[in-house]
């Protein structure tokens, strides 16, 4: 799938992600699967931009998967045999590699954030951070159709 | 707040949102505060990443907010009088614009996905499309402390 010429807009990485594993095939399968504490470490010029984050308990984290690639619009997902659009997947390989995880805060020192929650490859560039509310960012009987049947 | 001399990563915009909304100040204040339908149009290109995604009831939409300026990193949210970091709030002004909304699927037409839950403008550009898995994305008793406490 040929990628669109140029780009349309621009990020700046605000600081990196420090986790426990070094290559994609030690990452967790997902989020869940870990209660590793990892830390998002915030570059200092952004470091206001944190008051009032130690008041949450959960943040959304978005970050860049550096590694993948992004001209593939049908993945077959590592434990589910079919193939699907990559928008029915959470895959790291998409247009744009952003990727958002919850994360429960666990500790906050100076621009260094401890949580559990996050999957990522070592090092993983850091896109924004948010406050995650359970107003909007819930929904506890959300399916994914696909995911929950079994596979034949 | 001087802003980095030059970008770490670029984004495609993979289509865009149509809503009812022409100006800022008609936007909701969150993606609650209105149950109209919008239309998430996804270009004819990626037509092929959105097999799946039929089968899920919610959806992790990501979109550029492309009118938001990038260099506060302070603010006083509008009803809230007390000025916090940017990475607290859900404004759309912050480094990377990059929103991120959970909405509910109603309808799929070739590359139209009609969805309820957006708050955004018309026009906005689209980043990304994923599946919400309530088993990762779902945390209902979060607190985002600074909001929940009262105003003196």
């Amino acid at each position: 799938m040929p990628l669109p010429e140029r780009f349309d807009a621009g990020l700046y990485f605000i600081g990196h992600i420090e986790t426990p594993w070094r290559d994609r095939a030690a990452c967790p399968r997902n989020a869940r699967e870990s209660d590793a504490v990892c830390t998002v470490v915030v570059d200092p010029r952004w470091a206001a931009a944190l008051a009032g984050v130690e008041t949450c308990s959960h943040l959304l984290v978005l970050y860049w998967m550096h590694e993948a690639r992004r001209d593939l619009v049908v993945q077959v997902p590592r434990r589910h045999g079919t193939a699907r659009g990559t928008f029915a997947l959470r895959s790291p390989v998409r247009p744009n590699p952003v990727a958002a995880s919850v994360v429960r805060l666990v500790g906050l020192e100076g621009t260094r954030l401890s949580v559990v929650g996050l999957d990522c490859l070592n090092g993983t560039p850091l896109v924004d951070i948010k406050p995650y509310f359970a107003s909007t960012d819930a929904v506890a009987g959300a399916v994914v159709g696909w995911h929950a049947t079994p596979e034949r």
